[in-house]
């Protein structure tokens, strides 16, 4: 277990995203990402209730994401949302920053960019649930959706199993070569395929698209496939059938967001699944679940996003960025 | 009607408490903290649902106070909390930190500390209540409560009227010649009195304390008085008889939460008020209420300390210190 109690007894650090992108690896990110979902499952982390409001200005969606893990000793917040008009200024529409506090004296400690942060808290997320719950002879990866993030997740989950192809769909064909380039770049076989195809091909399936209704039915799903549904963070949203739970091991980040956010909300609502189907991917993680018990089960994960994530990894970031000199501690008085 | 945008286009600014102690006059705190009452009561701005967490070390409450004024465009949260073990250490209890974001891109625009912006924004409260509901030939200033935020209510207080004498009481006696002090700085007769006396000669009354029992009760206030009780903020917490709302033509920063953790939480519990006896503050400042309405009437202010009030006061803080050079943005990239 990782334990990174940011002091702010010499005051706090600022962390930017560049800092972010030079001194977080796959691997910080993962062993975070895991040690958290490990202590939410223990008990000892729990997120705080969302704020998220519309506040009806520059049609923004602006809230806070908060929690503590008094394992890994993290206490914050992440505050930001979606701007949906920032592309025409020249920044990325989803904007955070995240904000750490001492446990033991309430004293900001760290101030670390969110932006960077949470496409690679993301991406650790599934790649956790593929270490985890995925066939260990799993050779071929699926991936639905070939936006920004979907380059996070593919980076994330080909270290976690000896895959030889990737088979993805994207609503927009035109955006799949980005994708195939970083497929080629890791070394792997690429090929556009229909949805139908991707999920007779794949052994592993990621979601990672905003869509509002199923881009994968459940009979398209082969035995023995790990799906990590990782788009739907919103009521409404929605990326895979809903039958695909019933005939799914299902497994989430927190169960509370899955079924009211995540996308089990709609398995749920339908009466397919209950809450109490639902295993924190932690308990696997802690061993009180055995994960995958056979070749042929489907299993899912749902990855809702929650707030102790980002301050597992923003721990991390600051953590690093003291040991490294890259920051000055500075104080509010 | 000040409007103080947080622009983060050149970064943003950390505003520490010294600079906030320097810069922030109570004339800015009182403007600021009036407009966005009169804001909230226009429909303009309205706060977030609050959070506010027993996370189960250090004894410690934490939280985020956050909120949207679309006409002041401040947009943000404070956070913080308090920690009971602080003093030991050499710090306060009360320790919290404001950011503020650009409503426009939701990028951070100011990191402000809200250690002494809480202290004036919550002395800003009652004396904006002072002015619009207070007598005009309010005489003797009554003080409950001698505490470390009694100086600052007192000296914001003072400013609205015509005040000659201060008469005080405080649970704990000893703490009375420091208040005592402050009240001959200003030039005010000082008097350490019963609750019963304090009820009889005061034209207006602060209370201020942590208390959990009524403190003042109804048949000992005359009539003429306003009462700007300060202190309640939890669940349980008490000041005053709430025999005192019946009497009383109520007034509030924000209703929802005056009848759930404010002062109100007992009379509307008992039924001796109902929410719709309580007119927002910010109405008075709007002119859609006449505020008192004859020399005889008593008037009651429930402050419970909105995040309203510490974005208002903290986007001037670092308006000023901008404007003033006192800062240098950064950027988080």
């Amino acid at each position: 277990m990782n334990t990174h109690k940011e002091v702010a007894a010499d005051g706090f650090v600022i962390v930017g995203e560049e800092i972010c992108q030079k001194i977080i690896s796959r691997a910080d990110a993962f062993g975070a990402v895991e040690a958290v979902f490990a202590a939410m499952a223990r008990g000892d982390a729990y997120n705080f209730p969302v704020v998220r409001e519309a506040i009806g200005h520059a049609d923004a969606l602006y809230g806070f994401k908060g929690g503590f893990d008094r394992s890994g000793l993290s206490l914050g917040l992440k505050a930001g949302g979606y701007w949906p008009g920032n592309m025409d200024k020249g920044l990325t529409n989803h904007q955070s920053t995240v904000f750490l506090f001492d446990p033991d004296t309430g004293r900001l400690s760290a101030l670390v960019g969110g932006n960077y942060l949470t496409a690679i808290r993301t991406a650790a997320s599934s790649s956790v649930s593929i270490a985890h719950l995925a066939r260990k002879d799993a050779k071929v990866l699926g991936m639905v959706g070939a936006g920004h993030q979907s380059a996070f997740q593919l980076r994330a989950a080909v270290e976690q199993r000896p895959f030889e192809k990737v088979v993805a769909w994207n609503p927009h064909p035109d955006m799949l070569p980005r994708l195939g380039a970083v497929a080629k770049e890791l070394g792997l076989e690429f090929e556009a395929v229909t949805q139908e195809e991707l999920g007779a091909q794949a052994d592993v399936i990621i979601t990672i698209t905003s869509a509002f209704e199923p881009l994968m039915m459940a009979d398209w799903v082969k035995p023995g496939t790990h799906i990590a549904c990782m788009g739907t963070d919103t009521k409404g949203k929605q990326e895979v059938d809903p039958a695909l739970f019933a005939r799914a091991t299902v497994f989430a980040d927190e169960i509370a967001q899955s079924i009211t956010i995540g996308e089990a909300q709609h398995a749920v609502g339908k009466g397919l699944i209950a809450e109490g189907d639902i295993t924190p991917i932690g308990a696997v993680i802690n061993g009180t679940h055995a994960g995958r018990s056979n070749a042929e089960e489907i299993t899912l994960f749902d990855g809702t996003g929650v707030g102790l994530q980002d301050l597992a990894v923003a721990s991390v970031a600051a953590k690093l960025a003291r040991e490294q000199g890259l920051v000055t501690p500075i104080t509010l008085g």
